[in-house]
């Protein structure tokens, strides 16, 4: 058995996001496909983890196990999945690797970008790329927002319900939460050792809440304290989430 | 009679050009059918120039004439348009200007941006926004066919036949004609007193065939000054070209 490990990147807004869906077209639908159109028969694509609707990935890591008796390298299955996929998802790398490896289960930290547009009207060329919020708020409130997510946290306030009901464990560890403002847009930076179900929007969504003046700190840090008072009820939109990096 | 001025932003991508055209999906057409809605009667809507299909602007200038008795001044003219118009189309400013003044006519410059990305797999993100071109080219001649535009020239063998057959005059004079790159992105910067139809797009397409190595630079010289002799047969794609300025 031949295991190849891929790095994709993906424009979010015309797929039902990651997960395989019946009927849907998803990111995972479309490489499925491709890869089955490459080999000549039924291949499953796992990821690292899903993206929502919308979400953008610049660096998802995927990983498949190419059919017995297949001679293709990593370079030659990149280059062709590439002529089959549609060009909203492209392969920027592809390496052989052990069975051991897994692209969910060895991964041990995910980078995600969030991108806040806050000009005055939205640009048409931003659209679907960014949460337009030309509302005024206080970045550095924001960055002190960001700063209380930092460390191991009970992370069930920021969880949205999953579908199937499942999340057996909510304690994650944030080790980057940082706010930059360039140019009109303030971008959110988070890396953590994993995240739950719509986690970084809803963290987004509540730091913005804070940073609007519209919640306290107080507010905030109490989500994190006492993740079993309520959860936090606002969902940062999905076209401004970036997956940035997974790291193994 | 008020006329109002707009400063006008569109992706491209989903539009056939500016132009109005029966049954077509066109960025004058959806600007008149906004301005119709806001006005409650026919709307004339007037630009700087047409762009072609695919081709982005961020800073098209148009205008039009408020039907009688209008009370309303430019900035709500703005807003009403922007609460009509798709998410691909937005007006970034707008303005109250005298009868005298005409996007097309009171024009006296424009200025293009055409982006070219040089990767070996074009990022999902920069689908339609600029000329795939992984092969390389030298960034240095590229520089020097771009010079050889700068000054008055007839530049006939740079402008597709039109379909209406008009062209009567082919001198334009480029005051700007710079190369740009940055982060595998080469940007040619063009600046004019006026250009024929594709004719940014052939300039590029031309000097990018020098940068190649495919043609000499006293190929694209004679060009330019026998413009008799051979059009230029090589039109880089729409959707790297980006209107930036009209000026007035």
């Amino acid at each position: 058995m031949s295991r190849i490990r891929l790095t994709l990147a993906y424009d979010g807004a015309p797929f039902e996001g990651w997960q395989s869906q019946p009927g849907d077209n998803t990111v995972q639908d479309v490489l499925e496909a491709a890869a089955a159109e490459v080999a000549g028969g039924e291949v499953r694509v796992s990821g690292s983890g899903r993206t929502d609707t919308g979400v953008h990935a610049l660096g998802q890591v995927a990983h498949f196990d190419a059919p017995e008796g297949s001679k293709m390298d990593a370079g030659a299955w990149m280059r062709a999945l590439n002529t089959k996929l549609p060009a909203a998802v492209r392969v920027l790398a592809a390496s052989g690797v052990g069975a051991d490896f897994h692209s969910r289960f060895s991964a041990v930290g995910k980078t995600y970008r969030y991108e806040i547009d806050t000009a005055p009207v939205l640009h048409p060329l931003r659209v679907g790329r960014a949460w337009h919020h030309p509302k005024p708020f206080e970045v550095g409130v924001l960055r002190a927002a960001c700063e209380l997510y930092l460390g191991e946290h009970d992370f069930a306030a920021f969880a949205a319900n999953r579908r199937d009901g499942k999340e057996p464990d909510t304690v994650r560890t944030i080790t980057r939460a940082e706010v930059e403002a360039a140019g009109g847009t303030v971008s959110v930076i988070i890396t953590g050792n994993g995240f739950l179900y719509k986690m970084v929007r809803l963290l987004v969504g509540g730091a913005v809440r804070v940073a609007e003046g519209r919640e306290g700190l107080g507010w905030l840090r109490g989500k994190l304290e006492d993740p079993g008072a309520g959860k936090c009820q606002y969902c940062a939109p999905g076209g401004g989430l970036y997956l940035v990096e997974v790291e193994y």
